[in-house]
């Protein structure tokens, strides 16, 4: 695995990060609000879908995509990040795949091209690495 | 000014960065596009409201938005980054204002409190620093 351009260390070290507050897409937040709540499932599941890929998987509160949940982003060092929205524990295996595309990809930028679909679907934003300079514009 | 946590640099290097292809919500392709794009209008309204202001303003394209925006991006040295949408030219100075707020948090966070109203609704997604680890999820 080479490393992304920009990085300051050897390794992609892919990484998912999952909120664990996320809700459904039009859930609001009541007084019988239910747990697990639905970001805390994908974590869950996320996490088992690493076993033995080599990709980190952090739990966090709030990546502000709360009406478009439940939320995961991706990023290695050096790459760009990618948050995605509207996803399920089905679509745990599909971060995995994910992020070892990314950590593949010498540009640091998710190839469209083998891309899960809901990676294709489901992106609602990303963020370049912090040195990052267009050409030409 | 003092560093963010987790940053390696000394400084807090507030910055900018405004996608120049982003048109408005709603806007579809077309052939008779015009020009500059509102993205580029944007950019560069925020490039004069950056002057003596110590934020650095980099324009790029594709903050992957684009059914919200115009769109743009804080960040700072080991902060977190946030991803605005639906701007338009008026809100340069406050895209400026944010990332000076940002580069004051010692936490990394941008304020709730204080935070220009722009960026309070616009908000589309954050991404934690590479590093961040929550704690207690």
């Amino acid at each position: 695995m080479s490393a992304a351009p920009h990085s300051s260390r050897p390794a992609a070290a892919p990484m998912v990060y999952v909120c664990v507050t996320c809700r459904r897409q039009g859930e609001q937040e009541c007084a019988l609000d239910y747990e697990p709540k639905p970001g805390a499932l994908l974590a869950a599941a996320t996490e088992r879908a690493a076993e033995g890929s080599g990709v980190t998987v952090r739990r966090l509160r709030c990546l502000a995509n709360c009406s478009r949940g439940p939320s995961a982003a991706l990023r290695c060092n050096g790459s760009w990040a990618y948050v995605f929205g509207g996803l399920d524990e089905r679509n745990a295996g599909a971060l995995i795949e994910g992020a070892q595309l990314l950590a593949r990809a010498g540009d640091g930028i998710l190839p469209w091209r083998g891309r899960p679909d809901i990676l294709k679907r489901g992106l609602i934003a990303r963020v370049p690495p912090l040195d990052f300079q267009e050409v030409d514009t």
